[in-house]
């Protein structure tokens, strides 16, 4: 993905109220920060965070946080956020390879929303859901592993499918046309609107995993 | 699949040299058969005959089987076999239901290719790829199962990929549009030919499992 430069964003993001700063210093006390024990969702790679906000307005009884590495992007999502001013919904800005370090035993659900393919095979490792970031997300969790995964890239669902398989997941639902499907509730990322009436087909996998 | 009547089907496969008449009574013995012990690859399914005819001419050292229920169908198959005169490939008439009445560790690949949907609920037990079917090939093979499934029916590709999962079989290759791949090996069905020019994405799996 090629970005534009927007500026202003570092110091936005830096006084933004919807922004955790420190994160590791929240490490299994996540809750704390949302005064309650709701579950807890996450979405890694939030991007503009149409999807996250939407999801944090429907369901306000989880808490969701944003997870994002670019300034650029983050900065369009935390602007969503504080105009919704929802107390369900926080933002991270951050590299998802830090992860581990971030939550403890403490996450419920991860969402992977149209993340990068890295189409080339020696880059297979940076995919979100490869075996390697799998391994890396068990300790986020607080009961059972449990992953929604949506892509455009047929490549990337095809790579997905036999990780989440190699790594022994439990496919618990699977469409490979999502918005051919009856899904009333789907909640469309920004990319995923684009694409979607582009009519490509949006592919959506949920996973689940017992540690 | 609405068949057409063909007439006088019944009595060429009666009197086919290609044809095995008793398949019980060959049970744990198929080698027998083509008088050698190279592997044994069997298509459920076989259709009018153009994958496996084609299969067998590439492969002289593989021994085919294709299995297919309807006399009006399967004669098509036999006709074309007939001509070609191959010594490995053989048809049975029968349904699939009773594989595991046949078929006793001599098998070493199975084929599913655009298998009936069964699109009803109540009916995916009678999908080849449902749990049911797979449990029941279990005892065909003679060394790990190995699966290559293909199909332009979406729901009953999504069914098939939840279905190798949910039994524990390892996901070795998948492609969500073959004919977009690079795949000069492949050897299209009849089927595959009619649906891949209408631009329909074509699903392939191949899966194996240790037994």
């Amino acid at each position: 993905m090629r970005l534009k430069h927007v500026k202003g964003a570092e110091d936005r993001i830096a006084v933004s109220k919807v922004v955790i700063h420190n994160p590791k210093e929240q490490k299994g006390h996540f809750s704390n920060l949302f005064k309650n024990h709701n579950p807890i969702y996450i979405e890694i790679g939030t991007g503009k965070g149409h999807f996250i906000v939407e999801n944090a307005r429907r369901n306000p009884n989880i808490n969701f946080i944003g997870i994002e590495k670019y300034d650029s992007v983050i900065v369009k999502a935390i602007e969503k956020a504080e105009v919704e001013n929802l107390p369900n919904l926080l933002f991270i800005r951050m590299d998802a390879t830090e992860i581990d370090e971030i939550f403890s035993h403490e996450v419920d659900l991860i969402y992977l929303n149209f993340s990068d393919p890295w189409p080339k095979k020696r880059h297979a490792h940076r995919r979100l859901s490869s075996p390697l970031f799998l391994k890396r997300y068990e300790t986020l969790f607080k009961n059972d592993m449990m992953i929604e995964m949506k892509t455009d890239n047929r490549h990337l669902f095809e790579y997905s499918i036999m990780s989440f398989n190699e790594c022994n997941f439990h496919i618990d639902d699977i469409s490979l046309n999502l918005h051919e499907d009856d899904v009333e509730e789907n909640i469309e990322t920004e990319y995923e609107q684009k694409f979607s009436s582009k009519g490509y087909p949006i592919y959506k996998i949920k996973v689940t995993k017992e540690i």
